[in-house]
């Protein structure tokens, strides 16, 4: 089952705002993909349990855009874990598609970050998918630690995008 | 970013209750599968993003033993795509486990079901994943149109099951 | 691109022997499984890469009826790794067909071990994809090691369902 | 089972020439991406399989450098169905790195391509598996039918570099 749902009659969400860009660095941290041909299925177009891939590749590019890459903090015994996740599925994507993955992050709680993301279809600014994921932070010993703080600082600069974006 | 989260010191939400069964038939309707090597990531569990995987797993299931298979729904146009889908981790399951996908669903409007779905291992019948998933249908040309009423008939008959799956 | 590929005016392969069968527990060891959704692509049948995970399943359960399951093997410190693979496509799966794996084991040398698989359509015994794989035998430190004399006692045993396969 | 092999002691092939370049528009086709989260397994490496899906990325992106993007093909009736694949692993990827797919193609028959690839990590210029894939061309109704001439001539542009690849 597909993720390929649209109100009859009209285009959700038309998106005019320009992709949000990092204030230190004043580049895009918005990530772009390609839609594979695995990724889609036989409706057509991309799988629905794709899009959580998707978001991944956006926090991924978020952190890295931050100062500390993911596979870095892995390194350094601070684990990202999913507590729980949601999508909205708005329009669908389809093979060759480019997607703008938008990301932002907010820390509700020293032990918590939540995610927003939106899937945009580059070619006409449509919001394909949009959701969230809340991560807690483990150690090595997979038990629950603080985030590092410069993660949670660095977070809290985008605080702004989080508002756009949700 | 794994799914692979406990709290600290005891385990979540022990199982009591025996598997579902379909009350026509008396045969368990939660199906079971084996974690494959593919579907683990490098923390060592199963990727967060498999379980929406596993969610559609228990759907076909269910509907197969209702009496009518998505498959065979498909081919006569009607089509069902996720509009939302939403998913709790709440222990890590790993290479090899066998899980057990409990599934019940409720028809909110005749334009949409939701199903409720509880990953389970098989082993000493822990909650590894919890959710639920929002599904509209689709004709043939893509447009929005009511469910096959024997399918609404169908799902209401395990409402009770519903009430004991959330 | 999708694995659909089938000469005009003829099925491939119809298989008459049965299902290979364990000499020992007399079980079959022969897995099936059914086609998921997200395993379809555009084309409408299953994606070419997935043929590789489904081989990892017969592969997986071959060595759990010999009596060494994979996963305690790596316990142990008996890790096997692909170091090449090979799969010609000679018909297509779709969504919902069940698909049995036979697979059967060589040990070429005491450092690798070859199986070969044959996916095959259990509606109508026809061969949807077959192929081999060569695995190496690593320890923890991820330094070439000999099989475990058990595994390759337990695979000199199936030869003949080898010679049956190639 | 991961693909993860290196012979001990010293590093597999390499590279030392520049990667291939469109001699037409001298921009080189050969694409990069990123190791995604999901595509790692449990060994902490790219799980095999999934080379086949980056396979998939360098035949797209050459087709669309060499001016015929396979979507478009796809749309005009003329579909490429793999019917054999072969994949050797030589090391091993793991997350975030960044990954070459190099890729080249002949047409030793009128209806068939085979696509040769490298896939090359970034830093360090290893090759960490190469292979092949043969595909045939079909139409809307499935049929075997000859590759549309322009690819032909196209791919031929390219045989020096295949030489090189093989």
């Amino acid at each position: 089952m597909a993720a390929i749902y649209r109100r009859p009659g009209r285009r959700f969400h038309l998106l005019t705002r320009p992709t949000p860009r990092n204030p230190v660095t004043d580049k895009p941290y918005a990530p772009t993909l390609r839609v594979r041909y695995d990724e889609t299925d036989q409706m057509g177009v991309v799988y629905h349990g794709n899009y959580l891939k998707y978001f991944e590749v956006g926090r991924t590019e978020l952190m890295r855009h931050l100062g500390f890459p993911y596979s870095e903090m892995e390194r350094r015994g601070a684990l990202l874990v999913v507590v729980e996740a949601n999508c909205r599925y708005r329009d669908s994507a389809r093979y060759d598609d480019v997607l703008r993955i938008e990301t932002a992050g907010t820390c509700p709680s020293p032990l918590r970050i939540r995610f927003h993301y939106r899937v945009v279809r580059e070619a006409d600014d449509v919001i394909v998918a949009d959701g969230w994921t809340d991560l807690a932070c483990l150690d090595r010993d997979r038990r629950l630690r603080r985030l590092p703080p410069e993660v949670r600082e660095g977070l809290e600069r985008f605080e702004l995008s989080v508002e756009e974006l949700v």
